[in-house]
């Protein structure tokens, strides 16, 4: 259950309100690097969690936060667009040299909320859970969270980069603080489950089971037959179990051999008779 | 450029047909843990990399290497739907328990591709890259590549549990194997990067500008002002250069206050006059 | 700012695990009537509100609500699938009768989230904020927020009626009382904004602007020149600001008359010439 | 079964094209408060009819008035892109001041359509049907019709502050006063239905069955224990069956407790072991 | 503007329901082959026609057609959902076998429509309007359509076999009529567009500013330098302009030389450094 | 399996960047008409491909040489973004009119990817696979890879009419030779198919079981009673098998009859007593 007390977790301040600087700010919102996806995804794995209480807790306390980032972010929106044009003659008017506002706008910002964020990214698509990750295993849940928050602070740091005004890099400067203490709080986590010594995920799965023969090696694809080196090449696995190889790739297998098409599958009747 | 010779990096086999273990694979062929998204994803990161060609090299490598896992659970999932009932009336005579195997099928083997794989997740969800990782970030987009390479390993591992079919587990036991390695070469990589050195990530931006009070410090959002504790919470942080705190959060920010709606734009007239 | 404290709204329990309910659970969970959509839809209300505070603040607070209602119907999907087969051979070693239960299940909950709860609807297809609604008019939001939970409640009668696990039907109950609630809480928020008083949503729009003479009138398309007649077709309207009628209706444009293809633009040179 | 006479249910003119407000446009023809969504939900709601014959009448009759308007709005883009720049040259030529056009544009109409309408919104989303609403139950779907028109109308309102066309505010005029009508007409039909007698939706439901304890009460999330109070917190219901009362919300079930991982379920053996 | 007489344009009789085979009808209705998508696609053809008024007719009241079939299937489906368990328990009682007819249901014909149609395909999927073809070049567009068409008769025979029930098979080989038809029909105006004269689409771009090295070779990426031999290897070119030749495809361009990235673009120090 | 060689099919250079072209070019990557989809096509329909083995063959070999196209297109948007301004003042400065080039950017061009291509179209709409036939007819997939082709070819014109940088023009006069290339190969092996010949698709079903009395009619759904004429309406059918006749469309099933709602079903009282 949740509690809310309406303030915001950090104070958001906007000097100069800057409606094209609010399109690029959805981004952190509802995009793949978003505070809505990170919210959701810790909230799914801490509602499935199995396995150790703390991990839940851990999770759903990190999840509530990022709620309050999804609230700051979407006040960020609506004040950047306080003084945006309603109309195309408004924007000739106070900007003589030709919309170059309201063409940088998301439309949607005028036309769908009035003045206020959406739960779309940069580009107004809507943000769709299809890449929330929460699989029922830990360790990989983790690494999609330090995944999230590494993109994340990219993200941050682009948009740090791409505005001057004070309000916003104060506001980001927090942002991109809590995403580098979220990256070491989820490798924090994958220490405590092990590391390296955790791998291959998932653990669980008897690695004999596995055809050992293609675990550790570096298959070329390239045509000519080299093959791009690196600390993956060769040396000690990350695991420390085996030592890397690499080989030029090899069929295996032939053609595939599918059964011709069956009398009453609707293919053309040249496929059924030659098949 | 791209080559083929049409054969298969690995034999696929399929002992019983099984229409419903069709449905299954498919979210290996177009699930977000799937080889479609990696095959993308490997590939965009390849095509937009900056920096040092070597990475470059390796991923589009890869990515290559993954087009032909789509290609072998394709040739999976046509396979599995060869004695897939086309009818309703079929299905009852075939199996007088009343319709298991049509009920357990995706329609769309039987109505949109005539016994053959979609590219599309074991839903019927059509794959959609919103959730391709290439964010021009190489470490960035190395653990997005040991997420995906972990969870979907847990999915192979669970596709292996899932069937007893003595093919399906060859051929899953080489994609277990490809996966194993794959976690290890992206593991490699960052450790060629520099590890956690080269954290927070990305490592390009000046850590003096984030807000460095919240950098490492574990905020508690429980109602009841407890913390949850683990690795995250005290100790020395990942990247060496502080130690985890820990303490509950409290709003920095007061309430939001947003401008009234301005006239023309589409509100209400009590919100107006009364914002 | 949010907070939680990891328990549940409301006692959730499963006196008998369904791993074919926990499919239709989903609906509730992350369906166009869900509770991800309210729970986002009354926070991107909140967020954005402009105009008097007390509806933020109410907006907020319900919002907040809802997200323990995800948690309760998460927490009731995973109860649910605690005894799902997680293998075909399992599955038709409990269940002689043919994979009646795996095949009813979402293959997504044994794949991708080891019997958990997903961020998607009763057919896995993940939620998307496109029907997310928060237009910055209070009043068009209400009758957005009605009809959530009036469709909403639907669906919760409909999931009681279709189990009878006497657990899930007590947690139902709780969710319908809740959506009885909110239905009237909306309704409430429109008569205090001044209900029929305030149309025609937006009010702030003078409506000598608008072409009055299509206002109060049912247009008929029937083939036949018929009227489906009824309390839209003649009485007081409910703005009372006119009376109902209705007419046949008649093409007032002719046929559109768009300029041909222009040379460059990329149509066959017919259309270019005959145009 | 349906006809057509090709001709425009009211003029379209556009006195001067302008590319730039063809993108808004699509909003109004793909986007969730649009056109394709309105016409299409008024017509599942019609052919899923289940009880008096009169409702299906009706629906289908105003889904077919709502076909036209696609029509309308579909034409209005076409005539709005006439004058639009076909490359970057052009544009230059025509608008030293750089690109104020092209840039405001959805390049699909260029690279797309060759100058014409997509079945998409202001921001290039394809319509998709996942918001369109046919419950079943003729009360919800009302509202939600009354939610569509009500939306439809602020959009409308909208577009129409932000030109300055003759020709289009005159369509625009048009369309927001079938808007009206149309807001109208879904509460005309909640009227006859019963208004507030016939709550909570679905009103077939015994309402015995539900938790009446929490049937009527605003239930406060707010951490300081506060209650946003309004009409929905005191006073008679609006179905008249009680008094609104508040409380401060207090979770009823613990935390949740879910059983530890399967073996075979991919999970890490850490969890399995120790959950 | 369109017209309606809300009668069906062929009888629509189910004989024995089946809500198993209504799910897999809305696969006709909402699915990539299905009457939504060539509805809407002809109808955007139309609404974005230049050059010749024919095809603007032609197009639009073919559209209009295939709104009756919209009509005709939804009502399948409902008819065929009448007899649906609408609980675990009824279904159970009816079926001693074990859920067949539920586990094989479209749960939301339950859940969200109260057994009637959605505008989805047969796996749930939301129709989406990305694929609808309205290229603004006619001759492209028929290609479309007669794709549209071959696709959707495919589907419709499948269904036809799929069913034994009398009544299905009537109605679909009315559809399927329709769908030979349309084949034609789009052939015909293709024919009537120049045929192969017309190639290739689009014809008003002068071949000569084409790189004509290219234009009629089959390019063989095969790994081992054979070419897949066929009437497209060789022989008089279908457009008569040419021969076809084949040959082995070599890579022109060497490998791709990005920049390093710049100095605030959210990169890793290490790819800004060494790139 | 695949093979790469790292290297351009072709040449990819800029002269002079442009981060607004690169958008554009985004459609050719990402859109309907883009080149993923038909790499993907052209892969799931050699996938799935029953019945003689060269089209297997012939396929996959198209569908390698597409891959190469990505990879070409891609680098096009990462050269065309080199000199993107990577701020708002960057911009200014650079441009005192105003914005115009950050306006017209992919802000994702920007934020998530550092200047390098998307798997997405012009307007950053993720790629989705609901558009990538396969349908296990070999009729039906070579109409809609002509449809492909074709769109794709009125694309590339259209980007080439866009631009006047003379390395993208170069670029672009090879991919649109590969287009009209790919045209002729598909016509091509519909002619070896049996061309009109092989018509209605699928020929597999015997004709006589569809309802003939509607396989070669135009039906007219004009309101007026008036039938486009054309090509389509008179004359030899194409297939040859019959004379195109035309008819006014009649209703030949009455008003759709459902049964009224069951009562647990979720209606409201009034539908299911009225009913």
């Amino acid at each position: 259950m949740f509690y809310t007390d309406g303030k915001l977790q950090y104070p958001v301040r906007v000097d100069k309100p800057n409606a094209v600087f609010a399109r690029a700010l959805q981004q952190a919102i509802g995009g793949v690097e978003g505070e809505i996806r990170v919210a959701m995804q810790y909230m799914f794995q801490a509602f499935g969690a199995r396995g150790p209480a703390k991990y839940r807790d851990m999770l759903l306390n990190t999840a509530t936060e990022e709620l309050g980032h999804i609230e700051m972010l979407a006040t960020a929106v609506a004040l950047n667009l306080e003084t945006a044009p309603l109309s195309l003659q408004e924007e000739v008017a106070a900007d003589p040299m030709g919309g170059a506002v309201l063409n940088g706008m998301d439309f949607r910002h005028l036309l769908s909320t009035g003045l206020a964020a959406l739960p779309a990214d940069a580009n107004g698509v809507p943000f769709n859970a299809s890449h929330v990750y929460a699989s029922g295993n830990i360790a990989a849940d983790m690494y999609a969270n330090v995944t999230a928050e590494a993109s994340g602070r990219v993200l941050a740091v682009r948009l740090y980069n791409m505005t001057d005004d004070p309000g916003m890099k104060d506001m980001l400067s927090f942002l991109i603080a809590r995403d580098t203490m979220h990256q070491q709080q989820w490798l924090a986590a994958i220490e405590e489950l092990g590391g390296s010594a955790a791998l291959p995920i998932p653990d669980s799965f008897p690695q004999e089971k596995e055809n050992g023969e293609f675990s550790y090696v570096y298959l070329g694809h390239m045509a000519d037959g080299s093959i791009p080196e690196g600390r993956w090449s060769s040396g000690s696995t990350i695991d420390g179990r085996a030592e890397f190889t690499s080989e030029v790739s090899k069929p295996l297998g032939g053609k595939p051999d599918l059964a011709p098409p069956r009398p009453d599958s609707g293919a053309q009747s040249d496929q059924i008779a030659k098949g």
